[in-house]
């Protein structure tokens, strides 16, 4: 039998948005989830992450029921004790605050915990993992493991080596996302963003620059792409979802295009004044509490 | 009332792939409309398109009824005299090979036949508009109106200034795109690709640099796409849809970037050997005789 093919029982580390949607996704689909927080208060909050996710499962997946539900929630099990949580798992997902250093140490603690047999994974999305392969002292069978929000419905999963992965790393964090409902994308070598962030990133910044030089407005944008593209949102549409603080330290810390960096302003205005995308309801775009798109925002008009 | 309003008789030059389209789609809505083409051969080609055309609106639009179809056809007059197309226009749309001096000459000719209340357009994808703004005699009254294939259903509806284009000008364009069913969007420069195109083009081409730099695999970088935005094609089926012809062309003139021409190369091999994309069933991905796609082809492995 191939090495890492059964995962029964899997430590998530972090619980916050992404982390509790992981330690879901995971539990619906049957398996024993650790959910390792450092803060208690992040477990305790973690009733209304469920009831959150709930929602979402409940609107998008036609295979829910309040029971299943149920069930995967009596698989999960909160803890603050990383040696709880990691000495017997089967797959270890990190899923910390984005800070390179904290990343070194929880995954130096981790790295001597975790048994013999248990795949390792970060969630990161912003930092190299090679950054931090070493310190996990089993880089071969240490991988990234990259989620996308609402992970019940954007299901992608992609699995990206770090130079140093086992091919058999990868093989197996695509076998745990294809038991858990994911589609699993390999990334064969190290690229920031993945694959699906190394496309959506020049396709936004190529809308940018056509508002920031007057060819058009995000609305007009955003009504061409979804118009030709036959889609269901446009490029501004995908900002406002993204979040406008996101979108400004993306831009403030990968790009030195004046054009980028002058929209980036932009949006700091805007995220100043309380409107920062989709979730407080104004970006680009104006939203419903149901997040349905209601219609341009006047601020955005064409540019000289 | 505003000027360039009613669009009662519209003049379409050149009767190839789009301009058939063109000239049904404002049949369609009620237009009565000249097909010039300078060769007769092409005007007795017609029938062919027709049924082509008919299929798809037949497939695509649910207020088609083969009685709609026959009464649109009667409002086409093909003609090879270019006097009679345009004498009487209200609008003229030029869709005649992408050749500036074609372009250029036929302009000259028309400048001098249209009357005072003709709207003038050119359809064109990769020449800029303002190179020929001028032959026609009335810069102001000239815009770009540039549609994509299949138009009754991708009803994109791209208007473009060439820096003399009048403001009312433009606002005719848009409201003729209205009358006949597409969705327009204004982009008030001049810029190559229009709107869609400068937004595709990256996404394309990151694609491509994806797949050159072995990341990951066309078919992997397409299912990417597809899952992460939610949609039913990514970047190497829209080149498929393309055609590998149209993308070398595109490539060979507008990059210099090593790795897009390395790959402008292999699509030629492809070329030679007779794939060419989804016209001829096989591009990056298998198709049937209906279009749909049945899987990768294998030539497109990891690259190393």
């Amino acid at each position: 039998m191939a090495r890492f093919a059964d995962f029964e029982t899997i430590a998530v580390l972090g619980t916050g948005v992404l982390g509790s949607q992981i330690v879901m996704q995971a539990a619906w689909h049957g398996k024993q989830v650790h959910a390792y927080d450092a803060f208690p208060e992040a477990l305790e909050g973690l009733g209304a992450r469920w009831d959150w996710i709930r929602e979402g499962y409940r609107e998008d997946l036609p295979d829910y029921t309040p029971e299943r539900f149920d069930e995967a929630l009596a698989r999960i099990h909160p803890t603050t004790d990383l040696t709880e949580a990691v000495g017997d798992a089967d797959l270890v997902i990190e899923a910390v605050p984005e800070r390179l250093e904290l990343k070194q140490e929880v995954w130096r603690q981790v790295g001597a915990l975790v048994p013999e047999k248990a795949l390792l994974a970060t969630n990161t999305s912003s930092l190299r993992p090679s950054l931090f392969a070493e310190d996990t002292g089993h880089p071969e069978r240490f991988v990234t493991l990259h989620y996308a929000n609402r992970i019940w419905k954007q299901n992608i999963a992609e699995i990206m080596t770090t130079g140093a992965s086992s091919e058999e790393a990868l093989a197996g964090a695509e076998r745990f996302a294809q038991q858990t409902g994911m589609e699993p994308v390999i990334a064969h070598k190290e690229v920031p963003g993945y694959v699906y962030n190394s496309m959506l990133g020049p396709l936004l910044w190529s809308a940018v620059e056509l508002y920031m030089s007057g060819v058009s407005t995000p609305e007009a944008i955003d009504r061409a792409w979804r118009t030709g593209w036959n889609t269901h949102r446009g490029p501004f549409q995908v900002m406002d979802t993204i979040g406008f603080r996101t979108v400004v330290a993306i831009l403030r810390s990968k790009t030195d295009r004046p054009a980028l960096l002058e929209f980036a302003d932009l949006l700091q205005e805007q995220i100043d004044r309380g409107h920062t995308g989709l979730a407080d309801g104004q970006g680009f775009h104006r939203y419903d509490a149901d997040g349905r798109r209601l219609g341009p925002v006047e601020t955005w008009t064409l540019r000289a």
